[in-house]
């Protein structure tokens, strides 16, 4: 019997998903664990293997009926050979060779890609970026990152490490940044950054439904306090909404004039505001990028929601299916 | 007997070249004349096709032994159409079909490139890009234009305008841009924006080289003075050098983030500098792009000179060679 199904791994800094699905991935089959990330990778890594054979075993599949693991893991990442290089929500890991355990320990051949990079090709697959050839999808929660899929094929550049719009230097002398450097569009624009904005512009401006929505508590402000306010029509909560989308729209113009997309997907928080944001990022994509490059893009919210990491994982093998069953024969 | 022959044309603001080449890009024979752009497409075109006939002529050579025409003019433009739209060097022209223009007064098949993405591809096929499967090439002369080219293609996203590198915006507030925006790396980089940061510095600066060779006069500096002045130690030249270095070395890092490249290559006064400018720009790259992506990179300065134009023709057709060949079938 040819192998019909497909198991895919989603490592995020807080949660482990491992899924069964069948090759048009539809997921048939989830489990779910905590991944308790400051234990190790070795942990990490024996859990996911475990959730993995607990799941063929429920589901009554043997090995045999799968064709490939997708594995979705924060960057960087070679993913050549399948090494992760030290992922900043994954510490202790440096250059844990995750494609080999994992072939090894399941007796299946695995795909590893950096989790930016995979929630594009879902997107393009399953979502937002259907039917289009030139693909960019940027996550906008906890940090922005971002991937690339060009005639549904994810561009990696030379070593993995393409897409990083996020990493863009707006302000060079601005808000320092996750990633050492200062100013990056994600030192601003990132759930923690949006916070942090209105944190400062809270203390001056208490009287707003931000502070409400935090329990009155300044320390406890979200982005999501912000996103909310907004949509009730909150003045600094519009005012920080509209600055957020001025920047997100620099650096996507900036990306827009090298890449030339037709479409810029963006998750989490774009999908959370809306228009609200978008709006304003298109408006300021608009002004900022070439005239030519400009009409061609459009800016839209992801459509994968919550199920964009399992979608994810099950992509990487849809899209190398032909290549894992010639390595079968 | 088979098509052995290759006819490049060069359509610049000022110049036009029309070449003779066989397949490996060996220049044959060549002709010049002034552009006259100001006498509108009509004028330019007769132009080009008066000088590919005397060139074929002289060369003793018939239209049967040419495998088709590589041109190379200013963007924006359309690859598929090969239809020209209002190049900022070439007034009047709006919305010219060049291509097929020239295919039908030659009788040969035509392919029209962005002069950017020709000398790309030809930096890759023949000068400092050789060898390398993700190549970046940006002009530095008048203006800072741009082109890329992924395992011997080039890349030119949805509809042509890839490659913009030079008009990603660093200071919104900044200098106005030939392009209509402020603040481009073009409108801080460039020749002319070199020269009048040059000439800001020199008005509170007047004990300086730059404007003994400008001839004592401020109005008459030009970016050549600063590197020349630069070359020979003067301190005020040396500074702006190094300012340029660090403006050009942000947005190589932002698009390195982006693109991941394994090369860079920068054509004239990057040429002309050479380590005075390019040793600023690969520290503020190695500074502010992804360590992975910088470690990956290296930054060179172009090798084709004076001769890209003529390489970026030619090479068009070299690279199209086995498509040109079936359509003749």
């Amino acid at each position: 019997m040819e192998r019909d199904l497909i198991l895919g791994m989603d490592i995020g800094g807080t949660k482990l998903a491992v899924v069964l699905s069948d090759l048009k991935g539809n997921i048939l089959r989830k489990v779910r664990e905590p991944t308790e990330a400051e234990k190790g990778p070795d942990h990490v890594i024996s859990k996911l293997i475990r959730m993995s054979r607990r799941l063929m075993e429920e589901a009554g599949v043997t090995a045999d009926r799968i064709v490939g693991v997708g594995v979705s893991c924060g960057g960087p990442l070679d993913t050549k050979t399948g090494i992760v290089y030290s992922p900043p929500n994954l510490p202790g890991w440096d250059a844990v060779p995750l494609k080999s355990i994992v072939e090894s320990e399941l007796g299946l051949p695995a795909i590893v890609e950096n989790d930016a990079n995979a929630g594009a090709l879902a997107e393009w697959m399953f979502g937002a970026g259907r039917g289009y050839s030139y693909v960019v999808y940027m996550t906008m929660g906890t940090g922005i990152g971002g991937g690339i899929v060009i005639d549904g094929k994810i561009y990696h550049g030379a070593n993995d490490t393409a897409g990083e719009v996020g990493h863009q230097i707006l302000l060079p002398d601005g808000p320092p940044c996750g990633c050492g450097k200062r100013g990056c569009l994600e030192a601003l624009c990132s759930g923690p950054a949006i916070a942090r904005r209105a944190r400062e512009a809270v203390k001056s401006n208490p009287d707003t439904l931000i502070l409400e929505l935090a329990g009155g508590r300044i320390e406890e402000v979200k982005s999501e306090h912000v996103v909310e306010a907004a949509k009730k029509g909150d003045k600094l909560a519009l005012k920080l909404i509209e600055e957020t989308g001025w920047y997100m729209g620099w650096g996507i113009a900036n990306m827009v004039n090298i890449l030339n997309p037709e479409v810029v997907i963006i998750g989490t928080i774009a999908v959370a505001a809306g228009d609200l944001l978008l709006e304003p990022i298109r408006r300021t994509v608009r002004r900022m990028a070439m005239e030519r490059a400009a009409s061609a893009v459009k800016i839209l919210p992801a459509q994968l929601g919550e199920y964009v990491g399992d979608l994810a994982a099950v992509s990487l093998v849809i899209s190398n299916l032909d290549r894992l069953r010639e390595a079968e024969r």
